[in-house]
């Protein structure tokens, strides 16, 4: 997609630091790391989807095994991992071409990923709420 | 596996909210969302493995496909969605089985899990890196 960043990084137009690339998928690093000690990754859909649900089945499948496949040297990079994938600029966003990022992690390395303030339902609204998101579903 | 928050789910020891139930995936709401407006999902393999890597590529294609079916809801619940997993307690993961948090988000709902603080590489410094990712991936 014309001014997509990271169309213009698969189509060589823009520098980047690869990792991994076949003909679906390309793994680089993110030149804005969440830690000091780097190694910070997108896997990212060579073809322009925006949302996980734009993917088709059969690729959001071969990304899936080579976030599997990344995982696994980057749990050996790092002490620990996370994958996070951003919706829509509300959820992060920031490119709207899917991502995952896979934050390799370290002790007291600062990221918040992971935190968040706690909630909770009040009685019988979480059982509404999931019969809203089932009706969803369908 | 015994003593396994999840697992005691999945057998019916514990109640929990569900939202979608196949052979190999369970759906259900996390008790504590990350939001006052709720939604906040898990989505956990029925069989115990902690990491992603340890999860057989032919069930990680089954849990993505449920990841997207889920998340097409989700994102009519709410305006934007992030998708975390935590692998290993030093990147979040509470209970040692693979859980993706699918997190339906709002506008001003306090959600900090896509931001951090960005660093950058030392010239070199990327390369070198990706190039110790790469050996890892062998």
């Amino acid at each position: 997609m014309e001014n997509c960043v990271f169309c213009k990084i698969i189509n060589n137009e823009i520098p980047s630091t690869k990792i991994y690339e076949d003909n679906y998928v390309l793994v680089m690093l993110d030149i804005r790391p969440a830690t000091k000690q780097g190694g910070h990754t997108l896997v990212i859909t060579k073809k322009h989807y925006e949302l996980i649900t734009d993917v088709p089945d059969e690729l959001l499948n071969k990304i899936s095994l080579v976030i599997k496949k990344v995982s696994r040297a980057l749990l050996k990079f790092g002490k620990g991992l996370n994958i996070l994938l951003n919706n829509k600029k509300i959820a992060g966003q920031a490119i709207p071409h899917v991502h995952f990022h896979l934050i390799p992690r370290f002790e007291n390395d600062g990221v918040l990923v992971e935190r968040w303030t706690e909630h909770s339902y009040e009685q019988g609204e979480d059982k509404k709420i999931a019969s809203k998101i089932k009706s969803l579903l369908k």
